[in-house]
């Protein structure tokens, strides 16, 4: 049965609003989820609550302390299913039990395979209705870096390019300020902030010296920030550092001058004296590390490309054409035939300032 | 005074019912300009008109004739100031004064300087009321050839390009079909058929051997297909023949099989052992092309571009990456600063089946 039969109006309505809540917490409860809850009573909203912060309750704590005595035989809409095990705080479930609630209403389950469903099962068994799947699509939209480290074992890696209509990122000679505009550049902003962890190349720190950092938000936790740098060629006063540093082979000297400048150095070898850019996904999806997002040049641009690990490119691009001598997006082996192109389909086309941003994901 | 403010909401709706008209001759009217004309007696639509094709009655008279005896004393909304001037046809302002109209509103006045208000004199003249103005911006907008040949003495240059995402309009091997999809190139047959002139180049000529013809559409009239092509590289068997072709120099015995095999040479020596552009523009002008259509390679782009002759640029992009190696879309010589970068800005985004199509001027 479709949702849409399944619930009425008004339980669309509350997890609207869940859903609105949970979005207060998108850039801050990295590497929880962004978890929005409602509570309502005969009718009435009787409790609102979102996650903020990680070690910090809940949606449904803060929902459940602001209906007090009114949770009692209430409706509960929550954007994710609520938790059944110990972590830095005790279990929603048990929580929503021993507050009487009558009925709660999910939007997903856990995206975690081990714990699916453990929260529902809870309830079920206390004689608390349970159900899930009310506007699941919009839960799911909101925490795809959560819901990719819990299935996929990696982050969900967002590409952000600025590049003329043509296809460039810089002229020849490197001159590169500005391509996109103000607006532009502050709407990039907003995609740091809510990524866990921003990740370069080392040809891009050794060109550019960017700092990578998240300005206009206090996301309330220091950006990990991350270089791809085979070679260690990231200089010890790189505006960057502090850093994750991914190399093919660490050079003991090198590594030792790195530390000492508060760099952490991982070997991890791939092909050709390349990183194992898979590998370098999986360790930051171990350290928690939800959404990667990534502004590199075209080497790395076109590797991570080549390799499928882009879940999602965000591209501006401003109104200009600088010609074809001008440096490109994506370094990739030459293709023979438009069938091995990578193709992506339009999820989101607006204008910024006077230049265009397009979200792709690939088909 | 504003003409929100000196035209009525009436006045308003009636040209808007006019223009309308006037963009039903927008495949045919070349090369005369694409015209509407509605005719109203006490509020009520009497008589409409539009011009659909050289050498057949103007809007005016088409309008008259359905209006009859009606037309005495009634308001004349027409899109382009009436001609005063004996052409293949009497002057319509003439015939406008012996059906004795009481008003005559038209939106905007002849491009052409040396006859521009001509017509509105007249009508002053014998003693009837007209005004010019009313939806003036969008009369324009109809006619950006007409209005560029007789204000400028050259076409309205419309680039149409077909890239993927990362600027590229084929691969290393040349191979580009198709990059967009159907619906796109079903939409570029629309801009192929308002045109009256199609440019390509000698190297497209050469790679692709495209018949440049107008596919979908009854346009009455053979569209004229322009080469440039400096050294007469153009096969007698070419696809796209008859055809002109502008050279740099001419050989003789180059020159007698073309015109053999149907096509007009014509020397236009530039610079460099180039076609002088501009000048081939001004030949066009001359032979009555208000909008020429231009689909060619990165070179004849680029060249276009750095003369600063692309009037508009309609970029289709197929959501796809191919990679830097790919072949681009204008070879320009080397920008030494962002600031020489040719900038546009977005008049129009819209989706066309799978791919994007972006409508520039330049700024």
């Amino acid at each position: 049965m479709s949702s849409a039969a399944r619930f009425s109006a008004a339980d669309h309505a509350h997890m609207a609003r869940a859903l609105q809540l949970a979005a207060r917490g998108l850039y801050t409860t990295s590497p929880n989820p962004r978890v929005g809850c409602v509570i309502v009573r005969d009718g009435r909203v009787v409790g609102e609550g979102w996650h903020a912060r990680a070690g910090t309750p809940h949606a449904e704590v803060h929902a459940l302390k602001a209906a007090g005595d009114a949770a009692r035989g209430a409706t509960v809409y929550v954007t994710l299913e609520p938790c059944s095990h110990h972590g830095r705080t005790p279990p929603c479930a048990e929580a929503l039990i021993q507050a009487g609630v009558g009925r709660v209403v999910a939007a997903m389950t856990d995206p975690n395979p081990l714990v699916a469903g453990g929260g529902i099962s809870m309830l079920t068994l206390a004689g608390i209705e349970a159900e899930v799947g009310l506007m699941e699509a919009e839960a799911r939209a909101l925490n795809p870096g959560f819901i990719s480290r819990m299935t996929r074992q990696r982050p969900w890696l967002r590409l952000k390019t600025a590049s003329t209509l043509d296809g460039k990122t810089a002229l020849a000679n490197g001159a590169s300020q500005w391509i996109t505009g103000e607006a532009a550049r502050a709407d990039v902003q907003t995609l740091r902030a809510r990524a866990c962890a921003l990740l370069t190349g080392s040809g891009t720190v050794l060109a550019d010296n960017p700092r990578m950092n998240v300005r206009d938000f206090d996301i309330g936790r220091p950006p990990l920030r991350v270089i791809v740098d085979s070679a260690l060629r990231t200089p010890v006063d790189a505006a960057i550092l502090p850093a994750l540093i991914a190399c093919h082979h660490a050079d003991p000297h090198l590594r030792a001058e790195l530390e000492q400048a508060g760099a952490e150095v991982i070997e991890l070898p791939g092909a050709d004296g390349r990183v194992d850019l898979a590998a370098l996904l999986a360790l930051l999806a171990q350290r928690g590390v939800n959404e990667l997002h990534v502004e590199a040049g075209a080497a790395l641009n076109g590797a991570l490309l080549a390799a499928g690990l882009v879940d999602e490119w965000v591209a501006y691009m401003a109104p200009l054409a600088v010609g074809d001598d001008a440096r490109g997006l994506f370094t990739q082996p030459p293709l023979t035939t438009l069938a091995d192109a990578a193709r992506f389909k339009l999820a989101d086309v607006r204008q910024i300032g006077g230049d265009l941003r397009l979200t792709l994901l690939p088909t």
